[in-house]
């Protein structure tokens, strides 16, 4: 058995070693480090993806090349995983991670959650949470970049999912906290998307936010932890069962399933495996999984035009101060909301040189 | 009792009125117009609507002098009526709007349907469909303009909203029929919205589209014309006040209601207005009427200036034949939707002078 002075003395040596690399990695070019990171080397991929959530331009710049060298075809799966706080998510992703990584599996967690950024919580949390998968050799565990909007976190977390897959992570777990606008942002990044929820008193469905119950692949009602618990969620099972058979997704061909699990004892892990096992099979033999796919990177180049023309040109200082006078006499009924528009398209295509 | 000779010399001599008052117009300027239709007068009105939907860079330039002059704050409300074929929609519009225009008010129906615009029904339908409230002095009833995107219906009957207001309408029907995104359409420019649905056999929640409960101010089940009828669509309303129930509208205060009618009997058509009228005394006293139309206005605003930059940048012809190139590799995987957003830019930046 170590003692705690040598482990102590272990892990001050694993800190200087990972300084060391890190250094290193800080001289190596674009194509270097894409070497390094299709070798598997996890601190070659922290480093890219660190480039990538740089606001340094020249940092920009190398991550732009590194995104080039590494983008290509995947033969990965990634599955969105949102539910509200306390709903058991991290334990949920540690054991799922669990179960994958012991099939062989090398599984990446990716976070959007930009509100948690700003607490700074799920930083310091995915390290004490998930402490048995961030272990795990197979496993990479990346927290939510901090100081970024929501547009901000939904890109840097497509273009991270592009650096996993290039280091030979095959399955993607992408958590977000089910508040704003994220889940969005997750269900049109993944192939998969699973709700976790709890099983509470009363109206089962009164809690869900609009939308999310047509998103969801999969609801998982978490917690079934004890006999009395497992019969409370059977009970929100069968709610939300019936809730999902109001929205079939037609276009996949697969019927939203619902189950209940315990992430603490690791109860029905398994099985949900199995589920999204079977949704893989169903949407590879007909063609939805590939489309969708196609579908994403589709709307992703029109967000992308979209969200650039507006940067480049409506985020002009002279812009914004003419589109607040312009909002002001729009609520006050002074000016039509289509005149105030051509009034704010010249200024911004004139400033623009 | 009057010849069919007669009658018929009686609507041509109507007819060639209505033309000379048309060929009258076509010389007005806008401000003439603009004088014509705060008279109240109908010719005018449809003249000016007319305008509104020419495609002719020199009527443009006039529909847009006619809504400067026309715009201003209005007493109006705005009712969104809408309901998938075969649910009564002209009937009930018929009916709503008699009982309205008994009541002293002036009642404008437009209609936003881009998909039977191209049929034609829409047409020849409104003028078939609602013969008496056609013939009332005090209601206006203008067709589905033809050969319009529906982003183009809809900012057209946003503008005819406010040509109607200004010609003394106070009560506005806006019909859509429930397909594609066109409620959305319709939601985004009304004050009240409200679902026409029919009692069915089995599970009634099943055909309705996604996003639709969540958005109705009122589900309203129509055809209950006989006993039997009645029963089938009560045990549907309780239904959907279930559904409705897991939707509640915090912002408005406004819990949504379901009831029953029969347009064809004109069973239930007082109640539905007694209703309107209590969502109108609620949300004007708690001040969410008014919040709603500045942040339709806001909305607008905000939607035109990115409209129009697309329209400016990306309609152009060597953007439109790039971007096909650039989706085509995108789907085959070829080149990062990123960077294909960034050559697209470069592009629409440079070919604009």
């Amino acid at each position: 058995m170590q003692s705690e002075a040598s482990a102590s003395a272990q892990s001050a040596r694993d800190a200087s070693i990972a300084l060391v690399r890190q250094a290193r990695l800080t001289e190596l070019s674009p194509e270097e480090i894409v070497d390094e990171l299709k070798n598997g080397n996890k601190t070659a991929l922290s480093r890219a993806i660190t480039l990538i959530e740089s606001t340094a331009s020249k940092h920009q710049a190398q991550a732009k090349e590194i995104l080039k060298l590494a983008f290509g075809s995947s033969n990965s799966l990634r599955i969105g995983i949102t539910g509200v706080p306390g709903v058991g998510k991290s334990t949920f992703i540690e054991q799922l991670g669990m179960t994958l990584t012991k099939a062989g599996h090398r599984v990446a967690v990716l976070a959007v959650d930009p509100s948690s950024s700003i607490s700074g919580g799920s930083i310091l949390g995915d390290k004490t949470r998930m402490q048995e998968l961030t272990q795990s050799p197979l496993a990479f565990i990346r927290p939510t970049p901090s100081r970024l909007t929501l547009g901000g976190v939904a890109r840097h977390t497509r273009e991270s999912i592009i650096l996993c897959e290039a280091a030979g992570f095959d399955l993607i777990l992408i958590e977000t906290v089910g508040v704003g606008q994220s889940e969005t942002a997750v269900h049109d990044l993944c192939d998969f998307f699973l709700l976790l929820q709890l099983a509470g008193a009363g109206d089962e469905l009164q809690g869900i936010k609009r939308g999310i119950v047509e998103m969801a692949d999969a609801i998982v009602i978490n917690k079934a932890d004890n006999e009395a618990q497992l019969k409370i969620a059977r009970s929100a099972q069968l709610e939300y069962q019936r809730a999902l058979g109001l929205f079939p997704h037609k276009s996949s061909g697969w019927q939203p399933k619902t189950m209940t699990c315990s992430a603490l004892h690791n109860i029905g892990i398994d099985e949900i495996w199995s589920m999204v096992q079977e949704y893989l099979t169903l949407t590879k033999s007909n063609g939805h999984f590939a489309q969708k796919r196609i579908d994403q990177n589709l709307n992703w180049l029109e967000k992308t035009v979209i969200e650039s023309l507006r940067e480049t040109l409506l985020l002009q200082p002279e812009v914004i101060d003419q589109w607040e006078q312009l909002r002001e006499q729009v609520s006050e009924d002074k000016i039509m909301p289509v005149d105030a528009a051509e009034i704010l398209l010249k200024t911004a295509l004139r400033t623009k040189t």
